[in-house]
């Protein structure tokens, strides 16, 4: 056996069976029997299940972290691009990654302190993306807000509920949610944009998520709330 | 024992030991231990931790939905007042239900079919309160928005993430966070208020909630996100 595929097939099924039942509610033998696997290499790659969730977790981070650097870097330098071509990513992501975005919000106070305190600073640097492409646009003057990251965090706290409500089978479609919430990430940072601002802002490139959108199962992990 | 105080302090400590351990980790005997009952005396009232859970989510947001209506109609027939006094009541039973806020967000879907679907009811009436104050605004041409549920989505995501991250005890006053968010509640509608009018909005009064604001055993549930 492969380590890494080993490695990578044990997260792909701790993180499908967390989000079924829950930290507390799956066991070593879910996963084990998920990842096709037996109970002693499950242990040789993991010693508890809270390992295999921190790494789930660390690994969603510091993936989406990276990415998001990309995605503002490659939007050029006009802060309302690189806020909107942030947010679009980050809500294609959002919507694609339920399940790891799931255990996340519901899992996360489940790691032991050093774990939990490690996670959280991930989640704070994540966090800081946001933060320093709405201090930028306050220092051009695109901006107008009193406290970025109190913007930057109501900005996320919208895109972050996306997985729980949200469904690629439901009425919204993905256009339509992301013309809804580049708008709104504007609004919030002090702008009132037209319709044909909104299409121009649309029609940027967003990186790809390096996944087939909308594989429920995707290696693809995402970050916290 | 009175029926109804066994009944109240059983659903207490079942909020107190779901909020700690999570729905899975939370065992009959941790609630009957925190309610200083006996396994039987639980037994009584609830045949099942799903019953628990069940009713606990119940109350929550019956108890949000009579006092956000209660609360619209106090602040008179102005949209902008009617939703800024509805989202200034809204953070601060976020801020103050912290516990029952996270139960919900986490084991809502550890409920039975019948139950879920049943909370999912109760969920949609509780939005549909901020939905409507959104559409009578839009209609009287106080707000500009495209698609009224939405946008009140877009709000009750900012306001409902406060029990992630927000603390009475942290750098940020209750009175800052009222200020912003009715700043970003009202931006996301459409309106660009100064800093008179926010002043003006954060000066309504606003229903109390009954009980000792800052208590986090408080005996009030609150609605899911």
């Amino acid at each position: 056996m492969a380590t890494t595929n080993g490695r990578t097939e044990i997260l792909r099924a701790a993180r499908i069976t967390f989000a079924r039942h829950g930290f507390d509610g799956a066991s070593i033998r879910d996963i084990a029997q998920e990842a096709g696997l037996s109970l002693s290499a499950l242990y040789y790659y993991f010693p508890s299940k809270q390992d295999a969730l921190f790494e789930l977790i660390h690994n969603a981070f510091t993936w989406f972290s990276a990415r998001a650097v990309e995605t503002v870097e490659s939007a050029g330098s006009d802060p309302i691009d690189r806020i909107a071509t942030l947010v679009r990513f980050t809500i294609r992501y959002r919507s694609t990654y339920r399940e790891i975005s799931r255990v996340i919000l519901r899992d996360t106070e489940r790691l032991g302190a050093d774990s939990f305190a490690e996670i959280r600073r991930l989640q704070r640097e994540s966090r800081d993306i946001f933060v320093g492409v709405v201090e930028q646009g306050r220092e051009a003057g695109a901006f107008s807000v009193e406290n970025p990251d109190i913007a930057a965090r109501a900005i996320l706290s919208i895109v972050n509920s996306i997985p729980l409500w949200f469904s690629k089978d439901g009425t919204l479609s993905m256009e339509e949610l992301e013309n809804q919430y580049t708008r709104f990430s504007l609004r919030l940072l002090g702008l009132d944009p037209s319709d044909e601002q909104i299409e121009r802002l649309l029609a940027l490139p967003v990186p790809p998520l390096d996944v087939p959108v909308g594989d429920p199962d995707a290696e693809v992990p995402a970050p916290a709330l």
